[in-house]
């Protein structure tokens, strides 16, 4: 039977900085039914992002921004548990972007239906969604590592950028994260097997500690971070070298632009390439990619780590966290119990 | 009869922040005589151009450093005046790295002869020497310029950029000149055809008068100068633009680097392609460009301004001036009189 209502997380107003639990709220509202080409989603499983941050801002971000009283979020997955759909039927796990709800009614053409024999269905949202086809796109068409080279990625052990170190590891190069905390940079060598990592936290002169983890110098840096971080990195390129701007997530809160130093001249003699790019870019190249990461994560070769929050209501506060490096892996929000009989179900 | 002693300039010491007259030494040595193998060149014009400032550091930089006491300078252009070279002979006018001084002995395998029918034979130092092949190959090659585009170029009436705003002209380009004074805008747009060019010094809200000028945006940077400019550019950029970077030189004599807002974010929405490069990255396509572009000044499709200064005794401060924008169109120095009888003889 389903309800008669469901809760949902509302964009309350605007941040200045930092956002605060007070940017959102929680609403109850009626549960709608499906009208023709539609489905009824149970929500299970709702990702948080970094670039949500830009959605939050009225102004231009490549992400539409979310009116006030809007649904916040962006991908989740769930069960359909209500189909006027020619496609889609009861039962069926699907990811799209539906927002921090319980429920939702989706006729989106991008809906997909997952394959949970694969893997935990909430990878849909990590590894197998979004931000795997990023770092899958953003190290092999944008980072382009060749075999020997060294690879250096910020945010190593985020929903990205654990994803862009194996597939590195994979590519034949020395790869290097950079983390915070002793724990993330442990998980990336360890489970994950990084070459190394920098603890950016521990690391008092950082361009010393970074220079000692790539004694070759940098080729490819997979940007997540900015700031002080990318200029310890920049100071390492090889000639040639490219940088994948993916993101900068130290910058998000700003509201005006940090002060740096300019480092343009490096660029030049070294003869760098920077491109910023967004997955969406590489939309009708994802499926081969899933395909074959899907492969990987089932047997077991693509490692992933989930940061999985219990409940709708601290998906504000664990949004606010993640972008102060708070979550430990790919940050989802748990707001429904997977249907039994899933294979990987937990 | 030659000389028995030559005048030559010399690196005296290296300078901190601006250069000043007491970094250069000018001597007089002995004439040398060409050995087997070797030319001995009565120079007649010498090249000064920004990149030469990082010679003059001790440090890296993409030129190899001028020693202490080593001839100052890079290209030139002289006849050839002895002559135990097996190719070279008596009376060929020809281009090499031969530095500022009056007379020089070369076996250098870079040297090539120039053809005194297509144009005036100083413009091997620039519109068909290194700034005309900087201006090809990092328009063409690294901007990748589409019609109906929007270029911009900084330092648009020096060696390089007056190059790139006539190719991007050809090319179906909107082109928009930065330059630092009303001669120097009028110059560009009027002489050689710009659409428009912003008088960065006249300019109060740079950022303003630029998006006056870019109505559609900005597709395509040809990047010259760096700092305040840049990133006045930078805020006007569409998506999928190019920065072809090129060289800054408003950063040349500083001996930090200058504090400037980061920027990145917009790197990432708007998928910038910035890449630095070295002109003599594309040394194996120079021949079909330069036999190009030689058509193009013959029939005087593509025009060129030189800025002439007579006496080697003047090189230093004429280069001085240079990192200080007074020159107006190619900075060379005239050493010697051409050889009477060639065509486009001054």
């Amino acid at each position: 039977m389903l309800p008669k209502t469901q809760r949902r997380i509302v964009l309350a107003s605007r941040p200045t900085g930092e956002p605060t639990e007070n940017n959102f709220r929680l609403e109850e509202v009626p549960l709608q039914e499906p009208q023709h080409g539609e489905v009824l989603v149970r929500l299970l499983y709702l990702s948080a992002d970094p670039y949500m941050r830009g959605r939050m801002r009225d102004g231009a971000s490549y992400a539409a921004p979310i009116g006030i009283g809007e649904v916040f979020g962006g991908g989740s997955v769930g069960e359909v548990v209500a189909s006027r759909h020619p496609v889609f039927k009861v039962g069926d796990i699907v990811e799209d972007r539906m927002g921090w709800q319980e429920y939702a009614i989706s006729a989106s053409p991008a809906m997909r239906r997952i394959d949970p024999a694969i893997a935990p269905i909430s990878t849909a949202n990590g590894i197998l969604g979004m931000p795997g086809m990023t770092a899958y796109f953003g190290l092999f068409d944008v980072g382009q590592p060749k075999a020997g080279e060294t690879v250096v990625v910020s945010a190593a052990s985020g929903a990205v950028g654990q994803a862009v170190g194996q597939l590195g590891k994979m590519a034949g190069c020395r790869v290097v994260g950079i983390a915070g905390g002793a724990k993330k940079c442990e998980f990336v060598v360890k489970e994950l097997g990084f070459d190394a990592c920098v603890d950016y936290k521990a690391a008092g002169d950082l361009n010393a500690v970074l220079r000692a983890a790539c004694p070759k110098g940098i080729d490819v840096y997979f940007e997540n971070v900015g700031g002080p971080i990318s200029d310890a990195v920049t100071l390492q390129l090889n000639t040639w070298a490219r940088i994948a701007l993916c993101g900068a997530i130290s910058q998000y809160n700003a509201e005006k632009p940090e002060m740096a130093p300019r480092l343009p001249g490096l660029f030049v003699g070294k003869r760098v390439t920077m491109r910023g790019f967004i997955v969406s870019d590489f939309a009708q190249k994802y499926e081969p990619a899933r395909a074959l990461m899907g492969e990987m994560v089932r047997s077991g070769k693509l490692k992933f780590r989930e940061d999985i929050v219990d409940g709708l209501e601290k998906a504000p506060k664990a949004f606010i966290g993640l972008l102060r490096g708070d979550n430990f892996g790919k940050l989802q929000i748990k707001v429904g119990d997977e249907p039994v009989g899933l294979p990987h179900r937990r």
